[in-house]
């Protein structure tokens, strides 16, 4: 099956034609405590195993989608984005998905409230956001099922980004993946807060989608990763239903170093981690050792964010000055 | 079976008294280059999974033993060691396996040319330099295969420093581990270098014995372990005998990281890196974009050994001034 059928399948009820002119959405960026990581359909995005992310409040992409005349045009941040561009070729070859028979095109404009490429996901914020632009444009009446669907043929962790909250990816076992989607948790966690430290916003030397790739076919050690991910997954859900801060932060920690060990594991290996990197790390399992309850996670770069609750937060402002904190509940 | 039983069983047919009143041995230092990670078995130092080094020239241990009058004493590197020190209690505990039923003294007199617990293995010739030691104070005759159990009696990795050059240790599959020792492969390779980058002198944080046994019982990826040394070591044995520095150096750099790797991914994390861990790391990386066939490997520790041949060797120290180049061949 390919990304143009699943789209037919799960729009063919619905009109084909935009119902306005121009159509606004927002969607959250989303912080992985289980991280998606290795594909088994790299066509349709299908996850080799499920996830569990919390999204990150306010801090996420808008997009302004309109119709435009007779080419797309996209506006990042406020900059024209040339249309060779990887970035514009990858949300209009998206958009080719829901053309149907009619050319039509698109004005894209959208903004990130998180740093593009520094490993903070703009991706999964981005496609979210735009499937509900898309929504709202075209006037469809979707469930969060197959919204979910949509956002994650355009980047798997998007179809995290469209809930709130703590979110859980079954990574389905479909090969038309329409098992495979994202479902919110009914938890809240109001003292729960992520904080941020962006070490470097350099464009990262390997995406991530060719490291997962790289890692699942030349890592021996990610042949265990589906072990961690089946224990870690039971733990996650526990520590929300309890609001355990230590059980969600080891093991969303322990996850997340187990996946960057999959990546040094890798043939080349692949080491996103500067200097900095391991001195926030280290930094962190002092701040422990001295009482503190803060734990972090890593996704595919160098940028460490840090688990701790409302509590903590003089405490980790003072060791981190630069620090942005985020209150998904909040 | 006991420690104490291995060595009744290899010395029953010797002469138990010593023949002279003192005796000098030396052995050399050994990186491997498909690492001794897990035991299973403890009590006899018996390996997961089989292992391969090269010896490191003349950086070693050199130890005299002499017989003593009522109690051991133990001289490191020209320091008497206090008995109840770890290090002198490791060493006379070692020492118990061969004293026999009449109670006999050691005076240890044990120098290192490389830093004492600095992720150099200085445990390993320290062990194997006491083996020859004793050896030679009791007029033994035995084979390398003998001497290298009882090496590994001492510290696993010893039972490769019995030996110059490459060296492979078969894990074996019995309980008594006497099919559990290293022998030394017949190639040479004049050209090889090793380069040791010397990072922190300072304890570990956590010693490599306990660090192994922490990642065996709580690392996920270690399950993956044994599957990454079966296809490593078929390609460092074809390495060293096409002297393929690619193929060696790209397996060797591999084994090490993956080995890391099942640190990074225990839980809690045992991270040795260092933020100087992380810079010399991608400065090997880039020194080899710019086309140095150079290549490095970590034991259980900060520091970066670098894997090279001769006519690099500029080119390394002028990127690494404080470099030792060891020549494990000349």
């Amino acid at each position: 099956m390919t990304r143009k059928e699943c789209v037919r399948r799960i729009l063919g009820e619905f009109n084909a034609q935009p119902q306005h002119d121009s159509a606004t959405a927002w969607a959250p960026a989303n912080i992985a405590l289980c991280k998606y990581w290795g594909k088994r359909n790299s066509e349709l995005y299908l996850p080799q195993t499920s996830s569990l992310s919390v999204s990150l409040g306010d801090l996420g992409t808008q997009t302004t989608l309109s119709i435009a005349s007779d080419c797309d045009m996209v506006v990042l941040n406020g900059h024209k984005v040339e249309p060779e561009n990887a970035f514009a070729r990858r949300l209009s070859a998206y958009l080719d998905l829901f053309r149907g028979d009619k050319p039509i095109f698109f004005h894209i404009d959208t903004a990130n409230t998180v740093p593009t490429a520094a490993g903070l996901a703009s991706s999964a914020s981005g496609f979210a956001a735009l499937v509900l632009a898309l929504q709202s444009l075209y006037g469809w009446s979707l469930d969060g099922c197959h919204l979910s669907i949509l956002a994650r043929l355009g980047s798997g962790s998007a179809c995290r980004s469209i809930y709130h909250g703590f979110v859980e990816w079954q990574a389905g076992i479909a090969d038309d993946g329409f098992d495979s989607y994202a479902e919110p948790l009914p938890e809240t966690w109001p003292d729960l807060r992520v904080g941020i430290l962006t070490l470097s916003t350099a464009e990262k030397p390997i995406g991530s989608r060719q490291a997962m790739q790289h890692t699942l076919e030349t890592s021996t050690l990610y042949r265990a990763w589906p072990q961690q991910v089946e224990s870690d997954l039971p733990l996650l859900r526990r520590a929300i239903a309890e609001r355990d801060l230590h059980l969600l932060g080891q093991t969303a920690e322990n996850n997340a170093l187990a996946m960057h060990a999959t990546l040094l594991a890798a043939r080349p290996a692949i080491l996103y981690w500067l200097p900095e990197s391991v001195q926030s790390i280290r930094t962190i399992h002092d701040l422990r050792k001295q009482g503190a309850a803060v734990y972090l996670t890593m996704d595919a770069g160098p940028n460490v964010k840090l688990l701790f609750e409302k509590n903590d937060v003089e405490c980790i402002r003072e060791r981190f000055p630069k620090v942005a904190i985020v209150s998904p509940f909040a």
